[in-house]
């Protein structure tokens, strides 16, 4: 008798962006016409840039021709966007080379896939509140995990703390769901942790185009040493727009060892036997973005979300409760009033506002009382939210949804 | 101190797709300006067909409007293309529903994805000639592998065999690389097999668009009781000249359980967890294949495809050797002369008739002193390919290899 794989029952019941879309779901159909300000799901809004389009139409183009169609590509990557996304961190001053690019068809998938680099026995450390897809992934495939709990005393980036055994370390910076971002000197102390621990770094750096100070570090690799102990993914999701494209990327340094055994290597031959590459066409549009016109068109995008996401945290300081994020990241992390549940808070905005927002419980244990705001709305929803959200009364609004306010 | 996957020591110092490449780029450089005829990967070289390419270019054009835009999907597939995915298989009296497809960007990533719904203790059993992928991904996740030889005697087509707790059953066909097809007879000793042993029978169906007889079964659902025990794996690369846009499918049914877990249900929280979907442009375009006009042109270029292959056949014939395949399949398999072993054969193939092949080496023991040619290139070369070896003199093949040949 073959045995199913047990750990996904230790998962919760649905994945959170599965329910908030069934939520919304069911809302809609009970209320046909209704117009919904969706600040859920961290999907776009923007169509995709000019370069991105134009490179994409010849892309396919290129495969009505026999001259110039494509097949299979090296599994790894195009060369030309591997070389493209290695400039993209040259310039920052960030030494990598583009074999040690790995091209692929989503972070969160990559995310995930990681994993089959380590031994079952090594355990994820995960600061809390984080993206559930770190969690989840580490529960289907029966890995232990340390939670690292943050809160809004240590502004949601905790530092490193010892757990023993856990040394499969999740960082996410600018961090989703509480916008939070490290300095230099913060991810010093993880790499210092790391090297200490002959731990590896699973960093997150979906974000780093939102973030607008230069003294922040948008790569671990501006940190010396994480090359010896970091693993970096990124996407074009939010930086260009990918969302329903598809593609993201994988550092992963020629330095980097775990036990005398490389994982560079290992990467690049799991790679090459369970991936087969990512779409010709998309790769092409992925590399328009690093053209001097392709940068310059989504960064305009990358500007008009950070603004929709001061529009939100303006609104909610106006309001009277307090959030945080919003400034180096595209959401707007905020405390739900007079301690209510995440998920009573998003049901009544939902109910009495057609606001969807992200209840932060999803995000683990530590998001509790917390809502996600996303600002990749049209700018249309996110001035009619904020506007909606401006004149709540947060008083009336917890005593109607049942919360034990005491006024 | 964080513990790599050791099991990637076990594996084959590489992968045999990379190492046909890495011969052949060796050659290449020592030998400027040849030109090579390619019939080892087996990638397609016609172009993309009309009706696919207008629906790229307009699924582009949707991506560059806010009004048409798409950002993220459904993880499991777009809704139209489950539906004409399903649609496919109604039309050859398969019910499948559109909840049971689930569309990704590649099939030989799903092959190894799968694993994940079994405990780690489940045992593979794998019929061998067979595709290195289902025995690598297996190795790379530390689960036993139970090869089921099979042979010329047999035609290549295993009958079931009771291996205790290899339960996890990869059957192929048409047969990558022997090209072999399984009857419905036949796969119904099989269903019965897995029914018995409570196995679940992981069916590649890669090349079923390759089969010219309509009493050859083209689908595991064929067979009644199927979908309690099998899960199917699709792509779109060999049937629509996909392998550089990559789209695939996995049919998991609504009734497969086991041990009374829904398989359906895992695979489905799976994807919505650690998969973002498929890139909208290229479900676009997959779902033109299904199109009447779509289907017409993509059945041009298998015809196409499968004249190259009698034409290697009956080329092989010419010369005196023996080869099977190309009836049903893409894929030539030929037996080397001499008992001469596979690599060497592939090298002299190579350097003194500029012709590359697979060896069957790759493919497992049992395919040693074979070679695996795909018909997947231009007729052009298939043509000067055909020519070489009918006029192929295999007795001094061997001797000038190097084989022990008593003439």
């Amino acid at each position: 008798m073959l045995t199913p794989n047990l750990h996904y029952a230790e998962l919760k019941d649905s994945y959170l962006f599965a329910r908030i879309a069934e939520k919304t779901a069911a809302y809609c159909e009970g209320h046909p016409g209704t117009y919904l300000l969706r600040m859920g799901i961290g999907d776009v809004s923007q169509p995709l840039c000019p370069a991105v389009i134009a490179a994409l139409h010849e892309a396919v183009e290129d495969q009505a021709h026999k001259e110039r169609f494509h097949g299979y590509l090296p599994e790894c990557g195009a060369p030309f966007l591997r070389e493209s996304i290695a400039a993209y961190y040259g310039k920052r001053g960030v030494a990598v080379a583009p074999e040690e690019v790995f091209v692929s068809g989503g972070a969160s998938d990559e995310l995930g896939h990681i994993l089959d680099l380590f031994d079952p026995g090594a355990a994820a450390l995960i600061p809390e509140p984080a993206y559930p897809a770190y969690v989840d992934a580490n529960v289907m495939s029966g890995r232990r995990i340390a939670h690292l709990p943050t809160g809004r005393a240590q502004g949601f980036l905790p530092e490193p703390e010892a757990v023993p055994g856990a040394e499969l370390i999740y960082l996410c910076s600018p961090n989703n769901p509480t916008g939070a971002v490290y300095t230099r000197a913060q991810l010093r102390q993880w790499v210092e942790y790391a090297h200490a621990h002959k731990a590896c770094i699973i960093y997150d750096a979906a974000y780093e185009a939102y973030i607008r100070s230069a003294a922040l570090p948008r790569s671990i690799f501006e940190i010396a040493g994480a090359e010896t102990c970091a693993i970096e993914v990124n996407s074009f999701s939010k930086t260009a727009g990918f969302t329903g494209v598809r593609c993201s990327w994988v550092i992963v340094p020629r330095a980097l060892m775990q036990d005398g055994i490389s994982l560079h290597r290992l990467w690049k031959r799991r790679q090459a036997t369970k991936y087969n590459g990512t779409s010709y066409i998309v790769q092409r549009g992925a590399a328009a973005v690093f053209t001097p016109a392709g940068q310059q068109q989504v960064q305009r995008d990358i500007d008009a979300y950070m603004e929709n996401a001061v529009m939100i945290r303006d609104a909610l300081e106006v309001s009277g409760v307090f959030s945080t994020g919003g400034t180096h990241a595209p959401y707007v992390w905020m405390q739900c009033p007079h301690g209510m549940r995440s998920w009573d808070c998003f049901d009544s905005l939902l109910k009495r506002f057609g606001i969807i927002s992200a209840p932060g419980a999803g995000f683990g244990a530590q998001g509790e009382g917390w809502l996600r705001f996303s600002s990749f709305g049209s700018r249309e929803t996110i001035e009619k939210a904020a506007k909606r959200l401006a004149d709540m009364d947060w008083d009336a609004f917890a005593v109607f949804a049942g919360a034990d306010v005491r006024l």
